[in-house]
């Protein structure tokens, strides 16, 4: 339904004069104000059909739809008057030349989904790059810097593509599998990429003037709020925390309520005293357990053992930092209650990437010249932009998610927020070049 | 380890000459006063390498396992001086005839197990009843009443053999899969049942004068109390429900945390708040959440929803109907306040059965006669005797658990609580022939 409802829109778009209505004030001419919002959302439309499965989208990177999706945003590059090109990591580039010697302005996002997602997820700011550069392409709008189109390999694998643009292969493992199957070495092979030639992709610090990424908010504060911007302020540091939590089986019926070590209990314990530490307190961290496999995992047994994860975001290092230490000590607390004991193991963390002031600011004047109410806010969701922010001053540009639904086959974002994000995009990139 | 000390503790009281250490009081002599604890235990011992795996006992009724255990048990009712013989619904039985045309007083437990259980749940009960048997016979202790040994067929897949031998025909759907991959109608033909001859099998009400039934605690009151037999009360009423927690699967990063609706937070509530509720209240009730499989189950998304199980038992039938409500009011109330919505279905429920009065009074005073310490105890879990209680006065004796434990590698019992059981179910039997 949500897919004929984008069609439906999307066609409307297409179809409408761009004189009346809601896009008439941002979409009188073709004289490089404004991008050809009707364009983009038919993209969008057409790319829908490229790994949608019936439990929703599935271009997971490395994959066959992955492929088919790269082979697709290659098409749209040519047909937009670019030569496209993969570099050693996978990544997808597009260049408009500039009026001068000077390092490009980046700007893109990525294709590849996770399984079962929604096609906003990285489309969105992909294609909305690709129309910002033939935009200024066609209105011949020549910019001081070049412009550089990326489309990043494997993001939701863990920023790959971006990470390894920027030089980072310390904390990589390429030969780990990814979700497709195959290993990220095999995968960059398979999109065209080539690890013996790595170096050639990397971009040094101080190489890219800016980059500005175009995004779906994937919460529901923009909807809230009612507003049309999100002016990101940077991307959350994260923690994974891996949790054992070892108690002992035994029969549900005949051991007493006090001679029990219920694992499950003991994980559920947790779960909420995670939950009320972290709404304990004013701001916008995050907490989740998402995660929980109790062992034997059988009704009429109480369980001996529970692995679960937790998620933990913040865009304050020193917070997140803070509550990966407290959810410890809320733990050996409730070992010691229920006669359990809770081991951590930390999988993953990653620093919070801060967005440039300048480029916060030009993003929101942009939003402003457009009439279009914005907020600041963070990201919650990791993305690219956090790679490539430790190279260039960064930006991002958050529109709304219908719902605040995310990586899921109900993940909407309307025709009408993409075209003013792809719009803000474009006004910003243009107020950029005079930094 | 377990299994050594078995070995070697079976090993040492067969050597014992008994006239000496703790065995003395209870062992004086062959007159038939006490059974030959040895022997008993020796069949323990060479029984637990009947399906030991490295993970535990996998004698699993109507597996291969199970059916070398039968062979064993048949062929020690043989060189017990028993003509072994097996009903229509697959029960070994041995039969003692008495000195007059009276019901038999039926005695005997099961030796299937769970998976990755022990040796001693079932095991005890069973070779125990043939020892008593066995001794009867030996010292020409001819009771008025026969005496019939019953080791019933697949007591861990729902007392199958005893419900079938009550008559108990309604509730069961033979063509249902067992746990060994083989339905009950064929695993009955296979361990030498014949469904077509089920009525040859059945047992009607009065038929019976008496069963006993000796077997492990399972728990850990007799070893927390120090008393060496338990006489049960009866065996708790159980209701299993299967309850769906529907939430909205969502970003873990992108969602600020008012703006969820967290399955697993929803269900970790809910496990607390019936872990409250039913130690908020004096009394043996137990419930237990033994299984949660979430969905995703990622630990980046928010879970979607989560299935997940309550095992609520107690002796008083009022009491687990009053509990059952009382869960259900509370997983509304945290379906409220979480944004998320549970559903309940009741999956299995039993009525509690009660152990006969003078029955319980007899085992008492086998107890004492032996000089041991006695508590009365409901049992938390089911046994055949449940069923074997709809068509006659039951009575249960227990042992002790080493650490509570059962259904686990880990279950034990020490010979010597073996060696007082089996004495206290002769003398129970002596004592309800004059009844």
């Amino acid at each position: 339904m949500r897919r004929r409802d984008l069609l439906k829109g999307a066609a409307a778009i297409a179809a409408a004069p761009l004189v009346n209505g809601p896009l008439a004030r941002i979409a009188p001419s073709r004289r490089g104000d404004v991008v050809d919002g009707a364009r983009v959302n038919e993209w969008l439309s057409r790319f829908d059909a490229i790994g949608r499965t019936p439990t929703g989208i599935n271009r997971v990177a490395y994959s066959e739809f992955d492929l088919a999706g790269r082979a697709f945003a290659i098409e749209r590059i040519r047909e937009s008057g670019f030569t496209p090109r993969i570099d050693a990591a996978g990544n997808i580039l597009a260049r408009l030349e500039g009026r001068e010697s000077l390092p490009p302005i980046l700007i893109g996002s990525h294709v590849d989904s996770v399984t079962d997602g929604g096609n906003f997820d990285g489309p969105v700011g992909s294609f909305g790059a690709l129309e910002v550069a033939r935009t200024l392409r066609e209105t011949n709008a020549r910019l001081r810097h070049p412009v550089e189109v990326v489309i990043w390999a494997n993001e939701e694998g863990g920023t790959i593509g971006s990470k390894l643009a920027v030089g980072d292969t310390g904390t990589l493992d390429l030969d780990a599998m990814a979700r497709s199957g195959r290993t990220h070495r095999q995968g960059i092979a398979l999109v065209g990429g080539d690890l013996s030639k790595l170096a050639t992709a990397e971009r040094a610090k101080g190489s890219v003037h800016c980059y500005l990424e175009l995004h779906i908010e994937q919460g529901g504060n923009l909807e809230k709020a009612g507003r049309t911007i999100g002016v990101v302020l940077g991307i959350v540091g994260l923690r994974w925390y891996e949790v054992t939590v070892t108690g002992f089986a035994n029969h549900a019926g005949a051991t007493p309520m006090d001679q029990r070590h219920d694992a499950i209990l003991a994980a559920a314990k947790f779960t909420v005293a995670v939950n009320d530490a972290i709404r304990g307190e004013a701001g916008a961290q995050v907490a989740t357990v998402g995660r929980m496999v109790p062992t034997p995992n059988t009704r009429n047994v109480i369980a001996g053992g529970v692995e679960l994860t937790v998620d933990l975001r913040d865009l304050d290092a020193a917070k997140v930092a803070r509550f990966a230490e407290r959810f410890q000590r809320i733990a050996a607390e409730i070992g010691q209650a229920t006669g359990t004991t809770f081991a951590f193991k930390r999988s993953a963390s990653s620093e919070p990437a801060m967005a440039d002031a300048r480029v916060m600011d030009i993003i929101a004047a942009s939003a402003d010249s457009l009439g279009l109410a914005h907020q600041r806010m963070p990201s919650g969701a990791g993305h690219d932009a956090q790679e490539v922010a430790r190279i260039c001053p960064m930006g991002m540009i958050f529109v709304p998610s219908v719902g605040g639904i995310s990586h899921s086959p109900r993940e909407y974002t309307k025709p009408e927020d993409v075209v003013h994000g792809v719009n803000v995009l474009l006004n910003a990139v243009k107020r950029v070049d005079s930094l």
